[in-house]
């Protein structure tokens, strides 16, 4: 079984922020920038354009809820969403995910010593998950 | 009135490929890869976190079907699928669009002499754009 559908099903290491009925999110392993999430349908696709209609109307208003939530959670200047497809685009894991990744103008501290793409110390998948979570419930709140 | 705007009105040059009652695409001005096309939202909202859920709803579509049509009709490997929020991840145009990037395992050449995130040839556009609708064409005819 696929790494992500093995974390999906809680029988791998993941640090879950989100999930509804169609989409579960979690911190990147190796993150781009702090905060970095991915956003993993709950089914089984190799990537995006395999994805079934039903899924795929929902997946505009999930990427703005979380790309919103965690923009004000991490107090971003933006955030860049995208999708791979494919090993010449950078697709690794063979599971559809979409990136959520925060950028600053301005060099900040959310997490001290930050090392892009490498696997960070356990405090920072805490720390971030907390946060991230605290960013959703509010979106919520304003939400409703 | 923005950039997109004018191209989605007529009243600026764009090479589209694609239109249907809320989106169009045309090729990148500057592609980072032969065949880089841009979905544009015909209404004007300033970024993917502020577009409306009636549009939402059917961007997860036009995404997949726009995506194979491009990657098939260019034979690529893969498609990067991306959108940008706010200066800081690399938005230039403050009108959501979201990239199609295709990408290729080897070298080919789509087109000769390309040269990444410059402007080109006027035959780049005019021989991308005729390529790129074809696809469309045949996309369209398979889902039928």
């Amino acid at each position: 079984m696929c790494l992500f559908c093995r974390i999906l099903r809680g029988e791998e290491e993941g640090y879950i922020v989100y999930r509804d009925d169609f989409f579960t999110a979690f911190l990147d392993k190796f993150p781009v920038s702090p905060g970095h999430t991915l956003i993993a349908t709950n089914t089984h696709f190799d990537n995006i354009l395999e994805v079934d209609d039903e899924t795929l109307e929902r997946v505009g208003k999930v990427v703005k809820f979380l790309g919103r939530a965690i923009k004000n959670a991490l107090r971003a200047d933006g955030v860049r969403i995208l999708t791979n497809v494919g090993r010449s685009s950078g697709q690794v894991i063979f599971h559809t995910h979409i990136h959520i990744i925060p950028s600053w103008e301005d060099d900040q501290e959310v997490f001290p010593n930050f090392k892009p793409r490498a696997e960070q110390p356990k405090e920072y998948y805490m720390k971030l998950q907390r946060i991230i979570i605290e960013g959703i419930e509010k979106e919520l709140k304003g939400n409703s």
